[in-house]
């Protein structure tokens, strides 16, 4: 029997820029229309009407919602589909005598509404029978409507003019509830069809587009196209609207006005969408349609069966993919053999900071928190993911991608500007565009050897260059942890780890002087410093009380810094007396927060002071910003936060929003200067195919300048040019408490705590947080990706700090639940 | 005085997908409409009346093209602007008194126009005198009609019932011409205005749609937007219409019907186009518009103002790129010293296979065939550039980036089937995603050394595995003149050549043994094949008539075979005895052709030999198709020509269409194998941020698949699987003849040619084609890129040959000049 309806009680409020949950047991379809007045209303109905009486599949309800409707109770789609289905239903009966308990409910009117409106709209319920003899199966038909307005205009207006908002998260919280009632009716499938309002890129009451508004859904769209002079234009264009925002056509279907709009569209669209022709529309409002359903009915039933197999086809994939990957993929940084077919992630979408992840057993879909970042790249909440989408195919369209060296285009100019006057300011004057922070690193390197030797006379000239520099060696000053890329010479540079073994690279050989650095980290609410083993002259820990006072200037007079600069001193003239030979051509670091190495932050003086060394030996500084930069750690670049600048600086990942591969080197004028001559053979010859490519660059500049700007990124303190603190402070020093935690870093857009672990449950081949991991992503939907022992929460520079709250307090309650 | 009215003989035929040259000292702008029936024609006479008017910019004459009119003689919009703006000029005169010479024509109409129109519509004209006095100046508006049908329906079904075909080359060919008539009047601008028919997606007299017809001259914009109910939504989605082809849009511009649409519009359009709204235009057929055109006159002149600027914007912009170019960036492979700024290539956009290229002292943008594929990556004709373009806006919007390893999602997948259905077809099972051809070798290495490593019990076990290696040295097998990418670990396994040098890279040292190979190349018709000194058994060189005696398997019975055979033992035999710590753990090569290595073509019977005699040492074998992969040389890949399959393969460029960065190695299941274990330590630790970014691999599918269909690919022989002939080979031989050229090779999308040069002409440094190749760029609009003395020409998979054809023709008379 039936249970219960639709929408009994829609008070649930969606946050901001969260996916949705999406249930795929049920076939859901959203109805667009190219433009208002196209007949979607009478898709929705004829289409509840062919799901009622078809036989196969056979369907128990159908539930259908408008979610805002103007013009009400004269206009209320719902009202017609309740109306009319079931006298649809009467004149081309079920085979089977069947009973039809039909509804019609409206949720919130506006006060006009209500001032007006005869009551017997708000709530509407009968019963019939059709076919002969006592009825051998219930159906159900539930229509509602969310939000109903007096004025037959676009919603923003209406509810600018009548005084009831209807807010995007309360709307999107009416949808979610709609889509998780669980079916009515008995037996057979529960379809629901969700009508939109207007065209396509109407705006909704909030003024948000429709075709945003339900993103978070991301519902297969039937688009119902116009048949009128100029249909196919705005057919094509509502069709490139729905694509812009990543939905997928199921059909498309419009009304025969004798122009042969749908004979041109079957042919444009072929191989991608169904297109359906219905007949004309009477225009006379006296005809109750009757006749033109009946001519209908064939195209509806085909219609419901192209549904029908559009959402099998793709259950089926979605069911198949874990299976498919593990036999064709082969994962970076995994072991296959660690890796069940069912703890496969089948992610079927992004919205802003969460994926979309099919849930096989559920047949769900279920809105996961990116919380690794994707790799520390993503910046993009829903509203910047869009307007990349948009940049994308424009610059796509504009350029495709275009041969750099010798040549200039706007994309690549334009964010170099940006680039220089961002986190360039003050000292780089060069841009150099490669596709990766691996890539962009061994570029950084190459110029550096070129401006030592230089420097240092290595290569007297660029002629003689073969005859001296057989003996010469030439190495980095780097940190041990330190991580650069997984190129062999980007690996050079970094000290050994398991990702240097020879298993992994015989080439390898670590051509580095590599020293231990001080580490800073919150536990127990302190800041400590732990200083290493080979620097141990005093051992205590300094402990602080705020971050602000690790960073603090005044530091460089203390004890610590005359530590430091001695150890420094030390090692280097070691270094130096140990071969003539072999020469430390570049510093490179990452600046305060050493990523891959398990989020360790390095103690800002520290770093300070051996930038300063370098400096004084003409030994060129590289900073790796490519996980630093971008505000990852709460400032554009992390060389804020050291108080001093490089030579030569990496950056990809969080650049271009984190959409699409690209990096850049930047340097100043002397490390350029160091390659110029009258000859090629000194120039830089290094370079990649999609080098500088349009699209890159376009991601860029939207990306950082999204950022940076007050009225995009609401997260920016513009008065300091910082971002408010995302990770709640007295959380994070809760955390920094617990017992099984051995330490937490916490800044900008990076809360990483550290579990304690022994022996073979330490390090990067540790599985010791698995579990915890696994826990994490299947019941508390955060997408986490440990560094072995270490967990962490990454958001983006424009994430709400309230969706980072919830993240950081369902993890705080999982270590709490571990103890 | 007037010289000549716009468009008398419009003859002219543009090449398919063939970019257009375009004036840009001229004002021009194209009007588009959201829909049908929005008022583009009131627009363009508005705009009319107000540059006529203008004291400032003083105009001296407006050119009104609508290249497509259907419902013509009733409708007849050039007619409209013919006779309506002299009227309004005379109700709000100019300042000073004017004289007008007005025209309209109609170039070609259908049959069942010309059996009924009255011939007064073909060509009028009138001249009219404003202002008191005598005229001081005169004035030019000239409007046109090229194509004119009776049927008041679409282009596409009025060219189909009444007879009259207007082709796209034919309708481009008349713009074009219009777009480069000179100016009339006298003094003062020129203003050009085109009207595009019905909405922005509406077909054309073939079905093209508007936005692709006119988009190789990508003039600038003008958007009519729709002031009705609905109009939001079609007007967004027309300006994402236009985005999706890479047009800039400088105005919007629409009715006022009471519903606010402008409101809306301006608050989302905001920091994006201008938003502009014209009173309600009258619905009487009788008005004359007077009156509406008096009230609407402040926002014509406004929009006159706004598109004033838009176009010095967009020339300033253009005119100060050289500069910035050469002060902010940094260009690969590139000494700034040499590369004068005037000399620097401003690329305003790319269609299909050709640049648009801003010329600064003609202030024109011209097209350039753009012949090295953009580092050998192009593959997109002008229709898959769109359908790329859409394909990114949607990958982005639906995906952004998702994280990669222990996930899937669709595009990953299902570019993976493609992949090993395709290119990786008979022997590899696994696809691993990266960036570029660079990172792709690196990995292959990485799986190639392990793979050796566990057959030849150099790890007897993972867990010791850091006991025994420490003597042990892996090195590849190699060719010389190979080239694989710019990384280091990539660099290494190739032979030493101008890009290792220290200069370059201290780093290199070159870890292969490098056999000499023999090559094959035409001159004076005949196939030669070199053979290297140190294998000079034989002096003679063999010579062939045809490519497929080169190719043929036949030749494996030959005495050639048996001297490659017995040249590479000998070669392995040494090494071996060199050394017991050394050990060759790769082979790697790119089949047939060498790309950066100056386009050398390997003998195929030396490489099947050298992967023969490898796979019979257990040596596991390398290809790098990055630059020979996806019908590169012809066939899908380049192992089809060289008869044997490897182990693992490197593919890039080509694989996406040249559109973004993505690169995949494939691999055998057994050489997968050899990293599983129960340990992640034993996986393939190497990665990067964008692994399988969901754009690359849309990208990829959607090129794959274009360049293999039949449907959109005309070049291929279905029946074998390859391309059809593009460089035509009667030319090819006549080129191969010339005295100054030392030899060519010709195969697939490649046409090479070596000039004969000695000494430091030759080689990668070598200056000695630059003046070649800056008439080629300069006067033939050919964008070569030479490698030292040897210059080429590329092409797409799906390029017209007659295109190529062209390309050619002006090569070989440029090569015959300079005999």
């Amino acid at each position: 029997m039936v249970r219960r309806l639709f929408l009994h009680h829609a008070r649930r409020r969606l946050h901001s820029g969260t996916a949705s949950s999406i249930p795929l047991s049920t076939p859901i379809f959203a109805i667009f229309g190219a433009n208002t007045g196209v007949g979607k209303t009478l898709v929705s109905a004829g289409l509840a009407t062919a799901l009622l009486s078809s036989p196969s599949p056979a369907v128990s309800s159908v539930a259908y919602l408008k979610p805002l409707q103007t013009g009400y109770p004269v206009d209320s789609d719902a009202s017609f589909v309740f109306s009319r289905t079931p006298a649809l239903l009467r004149a081309f009966p079920p085979c089977r005598a069947t009973r039809l308990i039909a509804s019609c409910r409206t949720f919130f009117q506006s006060p006009a509404v209500e001032a007006k409106a005869e009551s017997l709209h708000e709530s509407q319920e009968k019963v019939v029978t059709y076919g002969a003899g006592a009825a051998e199966q219930t159906k159900v038909l539930a229509c509602c409507t969310a939000y109903a307005w007096r004025e037959p205009v676009s919603p923003h207006l209406a509810a600018e003019r009548e005084g009831m908002a209807a807010g995007d998260d309360e709307v999107k919280g009416c949808v979610e509830q709609w889509l998780l009632e669980e079916g009515i009716g008995e037996g057979g499938e529960v379809w629901k069809i969700l009508e939109t309002a207007g065209g396509v890129a109407s705006p909704s009451a909030s003024g948000t587009l429709q075709c945003d508004l339900y993103r978070p859904f991301r519902l297969p769209a039937i688009l119902v196209g116009d048949g009128r002079l100029g249909g196919i234009s705005s057919t094509l264009s509502a069709y490139e609207t729905l694509l812009l925002r990543g939905y997928d056509v199921s059909a498309v279907i419009l009304e025969d006005r004798e122009l042969s709009n749908d004979k041109f569209l079957l042919s444009y669209l072929r191989n991608r969408v169904h297109v359906l022709i219905l007949p004309q529309i009477p225009e006379d409002p006296l005809d109750d349609l009757t006749d033109w359903f009946s001519e209908s009915s064939s195209i509806f039933i085909f219609l419901k069966d192209e549904l029908q197999s559009f959402h099998s086809r793709r259950i089926e994939r979605l069911n198949s993919m874990q299976r498919k990957s593990k036999a064709l993929l082969w994962w970076p940084f995994t072991q296959h053999n660690l890796v069940p077919q069912d703890s496969v992630t089948v992610i079927d979408s992004r919205y802003g900071e969460n994926f979309s992840v099919y849930k096989i057993k559920d047949k769900m879909l279920i809105p996961q928190f990116d919380a690794c970042a994707s790799w520390w790249t993503q910046g993009p909440d829903s509203n910047l993911q869009i307007e990349l989408a948009r940049d994308m195919g424009y610059a796509a369209a504009r350029y495709g991608h275009v041969m750099f060296p010798e040549n200039v285009h706007e994309p690549a100019l334009h964010s170099a500007e940006v680039l220089l006057g961002g986190v360039g300011k003050g000292w780089a004057s060069r841009v150099y565009y490669s596709d990766n922070g691996s890539t962009a690193i061994e570029i950084a390197l190459k110029m550096a050897f070129r401006k030592f030797s230089l420097d240092h006379g290595i290569m007297a000239s660029s002629e003689n260059s073969t005859r001296n520099e057989r003996n010469i060696q030439l190495k980095v000053l780097a940190l041990n942890g330190s991580y650069h890329g997984d190129t062999l010479g980007a690996m050079e540079a970094q000290a050994p780890s398991a990702y240097t073994s020879f298993l992994q690279q015989p080439w390898y050989s670590g051509r580095g002087l590599f020293l231990d650095p001080p580490t800073v980290y919150i536990k127990s609410e302190v800041y400590n410093i732990s200083l290493p083993q080979s620097m141990q002259h005093d051992p205590q820990t300094y402990g602080f009380f705020s971050q602000a006072e690790v960073f603090c200037k005044t530091r460089d007079k203390t004890f610590a810094a005359d530590l430091y600069s001695s150890y420094i001193k030390q090692k280097l003239s070691e270094f130096s007396l140990s071969s003539s030979s072999e020469h430390l051509a570049a510093l490179i670091i990452e600046p305060v927060i050493q990523g891959a190495g398990g989020m360790l932050m390095i103690d800002p003086l520290f770093q300070r002071v051996l930038v300063s060394e370098c400096r004084s030996r003409k030994i060129p500084v590289i900073f790796d910003e490519v996980f630093t930069g971008f505000w990852r750690l709460g400032v554009e670049s992390a060389s804020e936060l050291l108080g001093c600048l490089p030579d030569i600086a990496c950056y990809a990942k969080l650049m271009t929003g984190g959409i699409i591969p690209l990096a850049a080197t930047l340097a100043t004028e002397e490390v350029f200067e160091s390659f110029e001559s009258d000859s090629k053979l000194t120039a830089l010859l290094h370079g990649h195919s999609y080098t500088a490519h349009a699209m890159g660059c376009t991601a860029a500049l939207k990306a950082m300048q999204w950022y940076r700007g007050p009225s995009t990124n609401s997260n920016l303190d513009t008065d300091h040019m910082k971002l408010k603190e995302l990770w709640d402070g007295t959380l994070v020093k809760q955390l920094s408490s617990l017992p099984n935690v051995k330490r937490v870093v916490s800044l900008g857009t990076l809360c990483a705590i550290e579990l304690k672990a022994e022996g073979a449950d330490a390090g990067y081949a540790s599985l010791y947080a698995s579990s915890l991991v696994q826990q994490l992503r299947k019941e508390d939907d955060i997408y986490i990706r440990p560094l072995g022992n270490v967990i962490y929460l990454m958001c983006g520079p424009c994430t709400p700090r309230d969706s980072c709250t919830r993240q950081l307090l369902k993890v705080h309650r999982r270590l709490c639940a571990l103890n």
